[in-house]
């Protein structure tokens, strides 16, 4: 096996269905330099969003060469995130509806067009990886990670690996089922988890009540239109002081609890790292979250787990891609 | 390490709240030898059912010694299977409410008195690892398995080790929640997995139902005493062709299968090992279990996944414990 220490930098890329994110990462960690955020814009086409992510990378190496002078061998190579389901021996994207792509070879089209190896993982799982590696996880060894956004991702580390199941398909834990008749998801299943703490679903139970009546600020901060409120609009209603969103979090906090404390019987991880924007709301999420994990988990393992926010916003699932790179060549990271 | 074909016998012991199981396994796999059950009588105390251990696993030494002549240098030592939360490496069961024991080091009480060596695990851990090394998952390696009785008990092998998570209190699967507003449990949670399918919610169900009015013959067969009315009552019904009693089958595979659906959507096993006496309901609980999981889970994740009965029914347990004496003293099984 290659030693990491011949090579000084490792390319990160998170693709994600609104947003490509591409960063450099010292191979013994730090700081993300070069990073980059540009539309996926997925309507264009694969080849389209493949010339985006390849002109992304190239210019973040460039300009780590001329900052600090390296030569282009310096680059050990890339690590890629995609949303899934993967084939990560292939390097293929099995189905993605947000991209539209069916087995698609996207870990050997970027590596043969910038001329370096590249490897594929799961966007959530790279994100988990990367709390693990630089964030908040860096001082434990297994952890689940949850983000949520317009979905929800997990991932599973275990004694410092991605767990993958035995098709690649673990930990998705956004789609756990909490109310086993409950809300619609998009995935087809009744009372996922997604379906009541994901950014839409927060923001869709917000407008429910106001149209059964309820009274808060909410519509003036989107000027009376409704269908205008999200999730953020929540959370500034909660920090504004608004009794009502307050409510709505701490509902959030409660499906969120169930599931988390799903996770904490189930595999008794040493810490749950939350990710995403609702976390800007801060203790008005956390303080009731861990009290309803207290309530529902067996204490033995709800005290062996500290539930926390994310330390990488923005860039964990760039950090997490580039670590999956140094796992997969080097055996550690 | 010490190599496992030095010693010919390991023996296997199951400790429950109702009944303590002793067998002895050939170390390298077989036929459980001398397996003997007795009922466990906690409130006679700790020493009483510890002496009674004892005995039990004396007896067995001494049945396989004479029909296979061995010395009693042959057994290599005892592996002990508990009610949890335990700590393992001081071999000390925590808490066992159905035991009433707290703090109790039971690995080295019965490692002294019969001067072997001895490992202590969680009794539905070693249920999973026995259907793992001998019964239903032998030609798996990542399986999750349940154990429906009184309470629901689980266990997670993964690469064929027994997962154990940060404070040995991973795999309380009967305790994810499925329904978050539902059923109080045992554990003090609401709308617990083991609230809707252990055998005592089952009957529950049923004989709620009956109150309700329903028409079936349950109540016939128990003399009209509906509290008579248990788990194995209502199988015994849907095998006579009750109507009311198979709608309480599908009940219960609706429940499991909500359950089954999420641990394959989080941890994506080649298999789940179902045991326990539901599972002699056979395909009017398998049919609608693996449906109900379809409906729920991700395809990629399900269709990795075998849903099976457990093979080993009154001696998992006994196999299992063997197991982990045998991992945890050579490093393999």
């Amino acid at each position: 096996m290659a030693q990491p220490n011949e090579k000084k930098w490792v390319i990160g890329v998170d693709l994600g269905g609104t947003n490509i994110g591409v960063g450099v990462l010292p191979i013994d960690g730090g700081e993300v330099l070069a990073l980059h955020s540009l539309p996926t814009e997925p309507q264009r086409g694969a080849k389209y969003v493949v010339d985006r992510m390849v002109s992304m990378i190239e210019q973040s190496m460039q300009e780590v060469l001329a900052r600090h002078g390296s030569a282009r061998a310096a680059f050990a190579g890339v690590g890629i995130g995609s949303p899934g389901p993967l084939d990560r021996e292939t390097g293929t994207v099995i189905n993605t509806p947000n991209l539209g792509w069916r087995n698609f070879p996207l870990r050997d089209l970027i590596s043969n067009a910038v001329g370096l190896p590249a490897t594929l993982d799961n966007d959530a799982n790279c994100a988990t990886y990367g709390e693990w590696w630089l964030g908040a996880g860096r001082e434990v060894d297994t952890l689940v990670g949850l983000t949520l956004g317009t979905g929800i991702g997990g991932g599973i580390v275990l004694d410092g690996e991605i767990f993958h199941g035995v098709s690649d398909a673990a930990g998705e834990i956004g789609h756990m089922t909490i109310d086993s008749t409950g809300r619609k998801c998009k995935c087809g299943n009744y009372g996922c988890l997604e379906a009541y703490a994901s950014g839409p679903a927060i923001a869709l139970r917000a407008v429910e009540g106001i149209e059964a009546g309820a009274e808060t600020m909410l519509p003036d901060l989107v000027g009376g239109k409704l269908e205008d409120i999200t999730a953020a609009t929540v959370y500034e209603a909660v920090v504004l002081g608004d009794p009502y969103a307050n409510e709505v979090m701490k509902e959030t906090a409660k499906f969120l609890g169930a599931g988390v404390a799903n996770i904490i019987n189930v595999l008794n991880p040493a810490m749950v790292v939350i990710a995403g924007g609702v976390t800007r709301a801060g203790d008005h999420l956390f303080v009731p979250l861990r009290a309803e994990v207290r309530r529902r988990a067996f204490r033995s393992a709800e005290e062996a787990c500290q539930i926390v926010a994310g330390q990488l916003p923005g860039t964990a699932g760039v950090v997490g891609a580039a670590a999956v790179f140094k796992k997969e060549t080097y055996g550690k990271v």
